[in-house]
């Protein structure tokens, strides 16, 4: 059997999501709309809003900032949208993030198509679990030669969530990944510039383009992912079939990451460490893994956007109760304010390298806490967290919460586009 | 100098086109347009244009077979129309077709800004151009590991040309070329599907897209083609710079080779050399590359399509006077023909590792011709031979011929879209 066939089989597979993946999958929904209504003013978002809007065409799915647009435009712009801040989900083995792929694909379709939110969440899980199983299987080395597997890996996502969501049968399901191969595409060395989230909107925009040329009628081949020729063996992939063990009964995206706080990967780690500091430590010493040094540990940040790569002035802000889960927090002139200063005085900032890439380790006058950001978070305390992140984020956070729970997709709509 | 800044260059020169590329230029827009009007029924053509249709927008551009789309839109549809029927012009050291990549970009956006004829041809030929050498810099090994160039190269050719037609300035040509990185894709695994005249269209809509985001503010990096995590280090390109020499001075493009016959490439240079041969013979013995053996030797073909892959009934046919320029030469009953078997009996094909792929030699009677396809063809000759085979190809041939000579856009629109 093909890869393709295989992901055609899990794609229309009736599936039993546990209570756990099913809840981590509406979190995410509620932190990807969070982060795209944060990301509408940002000039990617605003620019290609305004080509879309100026295209035009058969309005069939809203714009995140205003708008309606067809399907395919709406899920460019709002994936570009929603990973303008670079502050939506991550899954570590996926290497990438899953949810800036998926929703804005399943949203655009689901609304042109009439779908529910149980019918949204369910495609979405789906093609968020492919999404991570084909990023795992393409493996480090793709990651590493310059592939952003957000698009790469996303895209093939999207076409699952897509397929399922239009009910599509096998054959059909087959020709989609097949045309989805040759259009897939999205490069690491965009990072910095606005190709980085235009990525994320080409993955979604693919899913809902290669699920519609299937549908007019076009055909591809079962072999183009795997076979001779197909987009693992040019793309670097790793071939690594173990990726796709237990698919449909265990559920990867269960460890989908969400970010907390407006900054570096790498200092949130100590940021949650820091959460346990209830009064200010004459001294505290950081400890990280060595490869953070180089990284995020700016001495004296002169700029918001240099504050997001510093131990010190991070933890300053912290200790002083400023909420580092918003990003209107990382304003240029932290770094003249005489208090943040004489704070980070008292800071060190030391390499460890028997820590891993995901802990820190503090001590605070003697108090000595490590964090390590794979543990487990419970599921009640992720959504406190996440909704405080919002709140930070967007005005529109409660109604938008509230929308989810009541399930009224009208509502949710409302709440997201309005 | 980056290579994306080199073609930026390129793509904002001043050119003087010697009298010989410009004809070749009109020549192939000729070519192409005839390709495109008789692939405007095949079902992928006929799915993508019901599938713009039903989107909308705003209708900048025309699409081949009626109706009108935004320039996006139309460059994908008459991308994948113009190569539906595999029979539009090949550059070798490109490894790929580079009018249907450049020509509906081109013709899109040139109807949207209102261009000229003359402003059509200058920014197809450095599109084309710019397609030509970028292939040549990927290499033989990008094709072999399975990207087509038509649509990789290809996307770079459309990109430069729609920013020549837009009189970008440098910095943003920069960005278009650098969005195109991270979008252009296309694979080999889709030869024999609906996949591959695709590809064609999305090196075309890759191009208009590139442009358009550059145009309205989004910026990319000037090393994303050959530099880290640049579009060659990912697609096994081979980086060699020479592809480059003599840009702006010399011509790649004129190269740029036209199909005469609607069959296998492999049975070209054996048909060139039969139009030598005045009578019947009573035997004929035709040598050819061993490569092709197992290519387009079919030895009792039953269907039109095996017979595109006959030496022996294409062969036969000419020997008739059948005309193999016409797409509907190649009907499923030539098998059945008594004349043709009878002919067929007289014919063998035998293997010659002396002679080139593009090499055929024929024994008629005693009467030797060897035919080499790259050996150059006069320009009136080969515009004789155009005509001819559009002629064949679409009943449009000679009002777009006498629109083209006239040079007025609108009537050569009338001649293409009408």
């Amino acid at each position: 059997m093909s890869l393709i066939q295989k992901l055609a089989g899990f794609a229309r597979s009736p599936v039993a999501a546990t209570p756990a993946v099913a809840q981590m999958i509406r979190l995410s929904a509620f932190d990807w709309a969070a982060c795209a209504l944060a990301g509408q003013d940002e000039p990617v978002a605003r620019h290609l809003r305004d080509i879309a809007r100026a295209e035009g065409g058969r309005p069939d799915a809203s714009l995140i900032g205003g708008g309606k647009a067809p399907a395919r435009a709406a899920a460019l712009v709002n994936g570009a949208t929603s990973h303008a801040l670079d502050y939506d989900d991550t899954h570590f083995a996926h290497i990438g993030h899953p949810s800036v792929a998926i929703f804005p694909a399943v949203l655009a379709v689901a609304e042109r198509n009439g779908a529910s939110l149980d019918d949204i969440l369910d495609a979405a899980l789906i093609g968020a679990e492919t999404s991570i199983r084909v990023g795992l299987w393409l493996g480090r080395g793709h990651y590493q030669i310059g592939f952003h597997q957000t698009a790469t890996a996303g895209a093939f996502g999207a076409a699952a969530a897509i397929a399922r969501l239009n009910g599509l049968d096998h054959t059909t399901t087959e020709h989609a990944f097949g045309l989805a191969t040759t259009k897939a595409a999205g490069l690491k060395s965009q990072f910095g510039t606005m190709g980085k989230p235009l990525n994320a909107g080409l993955a979604a925009e693919c899913g809902v383009m290669a699920v519609d040329w299937a549908l007019a009628g076009l055909c591809s081949t079962p072999n183009a992912l795997d076979g001779v020729n197909g987009f693992g063996p040019t793309h670097h992939g790793a071939d690594d079939l173990s990726a796709f063990g237990g698919m449909g009964t265990t559920w990867l995206f269960e460890d989908v990451s969400h970010k907390f706080h407006a900054c570096c990967h790498g200092l949130h780690a100590m940021l949650e460490a820091l959460r346990d500091v209830e009064n200010m430590p004459e001294r505290l010493v950081i400890a990280t893994h060595p490869r953070w040094m180089t990284v995020c540990n700016i001495d004296a940040p002169k700029t918001g956007l240099e504050t997001k790569f510093s131990y010190k002035m991070t933890a300053a802000m912290a200790l002083s109760g400023i909420n580092t889960s918003a990003i209107s927090s990382f304003t240029d002139d932290l770094g003249a304010r005489a208090d943040l200063q004489d704070i980070m005085t008292r800071i060190s900032v030391t390499p460890d390298d028997s820590l891993s890439e995901t802990q820190a380790r503090i001590d605070a006058d003697g108090k000595i806490i490590t964090h390590d950001l794979s543990a487990p978070i419970p599921l009640s305390e992720r959504e406190t967290r996440l909704k405080s992140k919002a709140a930070a984020l967007t005005p529109k956070a409660e109604p938008l919460w509230t929308a989810l729970q009541s399930g009224d997709i009208t509502t949710i709509r409302a709440a997201l586009f309005g």
